[in-house]
């Protein structure tokens, strides 16, 4: 950690400083004496610093980090991949991961046939939202506990593993029962109660990154989870909110090998959220195995034209047969299998 | 609404999507036929239309609003400003509000000593954070419990009603009974689960607008609240996320004129958070009131230095006396008073 | 182009206003009267309505653009891919581009040593900057008039094509004698005095996008070179200006697909430029040939920790030749070639 | 200026940059040797050492800014406010500046009908556009240098000094005789060439914010002007691009106080640009002199309906002495006059 001093303060104070700052903990703090600024440079276990309260020094112009903030989920301290175990799948591993399904849960023949249709194709594991998170309260909200209990008659027909979206904390329980992995959406990123609860469980949770997280939020998220005790988290990069409205969102393929470099855990990419586009799934889903993401998360429907949600950007399981023979030759060019 | 059709849509394609949007609800469609694009024309109750449902049509290219989405909220169908009572003060009316104290509660001696000097300078409610919503989990998280029985003994002693964060739907009883207004901060302002219980209470919430939200969103988590039942929404502006880094975020002023013709609910401005710097506060509240904000919440401390959050953006119980005093000069020259 | 009228608009100003538009060229105005809105839709060639105008009379609450407001620029009226050629080179056609040399020219043992190695590997067009824009004055601004005659030398030596950018229209006579494409910077995307007169020669112009450029007024820049009568425009993705500071700037890979579907030009990527991080150019151009770019271009140092400018994000030749590798792989997945 | 080095850098690897960096000045290098982390500390004259080298070296992570860099706009160096003198007006001191009038100049009677309005009403200058850029190529571009003659006129009737944009430097000698302020707008705020250019002559200079330019920049573009000799710089904010489309743009008014703590030079707002909306004018200009800016710059039109250009933003005359009382009482409140 790097604090930069107001000109001309003056020595006793940055020796008070310095002795406040060795106080809370083991920190070695080294002046740096310039013509016009001097600053302070620290080392040692900096995350004993809360930044704000030295900020808010009189004597103190600004701070800059120097080490990330997140811990648990830093490569630098576990230079390890971490993969993520759901039923026979590896998440993280040298093999793909590809979730499929509906946005929505609709009806026991809407989603058994799609789990058995991306199954057919190669998904490794099933999608399908009981709660949904919608902008407006006039939209349709999911099935909720019903389209839980669907989501297992489709695990009963096709084994595949399911995923679906948390938004309160108090239907932990029953998702602890009903799914194997807990997604946390792009709005709740931040919704640290809830995260810290999900820390508490060690079923694995797909963390989506927020639409105006920085790639450190996301990984400051993610500590949240892991600094509870729960190992399981797995990244989902689904597009940023950026002044361009061609694209739903602007998804940010930039943010996977900065993740990769940064952290050990694994990460997706959602085309589907990330472009808002049909047709524009494919390309990207292409694009996001080539950069290197563990796999990706894509809405499939059997009629998207009356899907109950997010119709417009969902595909069909004839589509998905493509994408998935595109992700296979690409992930052979760089070494990766689906 | 307005549908856009791809180019080369067929007469009979265009008569079924009319036939399926009639049957939605009791709406018109008008086509209109240009030489390379076809638009069709909805009027009536187009909230029953799904916007997602309509885009994943075949023959569409893509859909744009017309009216707004949010009804409750939105002063077409309700005229005259909305004013929250909360104990003897009135939020919306011609006397501006000005909420302040701690960014955190931290001890009996604090936050009763904070009251009442906030108190003597013309504050009209107190605000504390109970529960801090912290980027880190290794930051202080608030005295919790304790913090609202704190805030109680504020509210005795100085008659100030008390404004503080809640975080979780489990502690919505609580909330009830320790606080006089519930603040949703930014990071769960489209946490949709909260927001649907905070709907059925009928306690004021103060909506904190997410680092990334529209207007148009901010006023549908609004909508969220006032479509389960209570009308106690006041809407806070508190900094948007933008490229610019010299802030802690960017203050949009120009959505307080945005929101007054919008809706009619009233809104605040935090220029605490807005700006993350001490210095910036003073010009910051100024201005908020200059442009027509119903008032601002600001955070002031004893002792910004040992505050234990935020103290870098904190002004001392002085630094306000002399912001209030701005206040009022302004509100003067706008026809309001403080 | 829809119209929105203001609530109780009467019908002699929806006349009145209706009289005046269709007075403006071959235009027909449907209204379209809702309880609470009307609004009117125009049809025909509404490039001749200006929307500022329209937007300020009085009963006007908005306007919304339903065609594109590009002609020549766009796919609608010109279906077919546009290829340019440079050289014996064809751009935007079934073979990728590849533009590869260092960000500035800095001696001919250095331009010429970078444009033997790059063609070795495969490159189809060296890059070099002459004149460059940076953010400070005091920074090293390019060998000028100099470093065009090394690019020369180095074309004469390997037959490479040469890239440059040109920062003032007064040296265009020079560029037109010593570059084969002439480059306009980010900064410069909407330097409309000079697109206009790039308009006017017939030498390529490789239009890089702006950093807080619309898709749409990226195509609206090149619809400046291409009324004025130059058909070769190739467009060039370099990252947008977003909140994520990890990355220079955010790569938004989703232009790709839209461009191609908006317009008929070539479309390239800056992987280089778009993240700042040597390291993460070979990814991120593997990303960019998934997808669909046309080809990339990207700088290569002999010795990056010695270049004048842009080390930090310049691969070796060496890692170039990998990165070449890995392109003609993805290329045939996606039936290309290198 | 801060050096983060990769983990496991070799202490010759340190040495051997220590030794680099002193070469290129007089600059003191302190290394900082944590657990994890190497920094190195550099003070000195460190506008020599080029960021993006020392970026480039293989043991470096990444670089941070300790010192602004800009120098000659740097409040730091400079702590007496800057005042720029046109006509007899001075722009900066006590006095706020007021500059109004079309968005183009359209006729003699347009703007001279305009200019003794504005003047009766107590603009200090008189702005009108003459070349405009605009983002179609079809669009009205202004009268040009017809334009600058009808300025002259109502320069000659009123005595107001005019401020009018150039788009080439092709035109810097015809501005030089016809206009008193030249203006550079938001698209050619890092056109450096022009910015160069425009240092060499002493006519004061009215440089607008970039659309995605940090306040950094801005500063450095003012830097570019006056490294090469021209003091006359006056900075003008006019929105930012962000997400929130209701606004044209998002002022970010809390660049005022950041860029008066920065920098010496004055700093206006343009409340017609930044919002886009005539009825955001009023309230946005009384926020940007409750603030602190030096002033305003505003689109006045006696009859926006007909405009060429940006009527949907302009005020009309009478509007604008109601705005110019609202500036008398703020300006009085914050210790200033009009």
């Amino acid at each position: 950690m790097i604090i930069v001093l107001k000109q001309g303060t003056a020595q006793r104070e940055i020796d008070s400083l310095t002795a406040r700052i060795t106080a809370m903990g083991d920190i070695t703090v080294t002046p740096i004496i310039g013509t016009d600024l001097t600053i302070l440079g620290l080392v040692g276990d900096t995350t004993r610093v809360d930044e704000n309260q030295i900020e808010s020094q009189h004597c103190v112009e600004r701070i800059m980090h120097v080490a990330e903030p997140f811990k648990k989920a830093n490569r630098m301290f576990h230079p390890v991949n971490t993969t993520v175990r759901v039923g026979g799948s590896v998440i993280g591993g040298e093999a793909l991961t590809v979730i499929a399904g509906p946005c929505s849960v609709e009806s026991e023949e809407q989603i058994v046939g799609i789990a058995k249709a991306v199954k057919a194709a190669g998904a490794t594991l099933l999608r399908g939202g009981a709660f949904k998170p919608r902008t407006s309260p006039y939209s349709f909200q999911g099935l909720k506990y019903e389209g839980l209990e669907l989501l297992q008659a489709a695990r009963r027909e096709t084994g595949l593993p399911v995923v679906s979206e948390l938004m309160s904390p108090m239907d932990i329980d029953v998702f602890m029962d009903k799914v194997d992995v807990i997604q946390v959406g792009a709005r709740n990123m931040q919704n640290f109660d809830l995260l810290r609860q999900l820390g508490r469980i060690d079923k694995p949770i797909l963390l989506k990154r927020g639409l105006s997280a920085t790639i450190e939020e996301w990984l400051m998220s993610a500590e949240y989870i892991l600094s509870e005790g729960n190992p399981n988290v797995i990244l989902c990069e689904r597009g940023i909110r950026t002044f361009e409205t061609y694209t739903r969102n602007t998804v940010d393929l930039g943010a996977i090998p900065a993740v990769k470099r940064l952290s050990h855990l694994p990460v997706l990419v959602d085309p589907s959220h990330g472009t808002g586009k049909a047709w524009m799934v494919e390309p990207m889903a292409r694009a996001a195995i080539a950069i290197g993401a563990d796999g990706i998360m894509v809405e499939v429907h059997n009629d998207p034209a009356h899907a109950l949600c997010d119709g417009q950007q969902s595909i069909k399981p004839e589509v998905f047969s493509e994408v998935m023979k595109d992700l296979r030759a690409i992930a052979g060019v760089i070494g990766r299998s689906v």
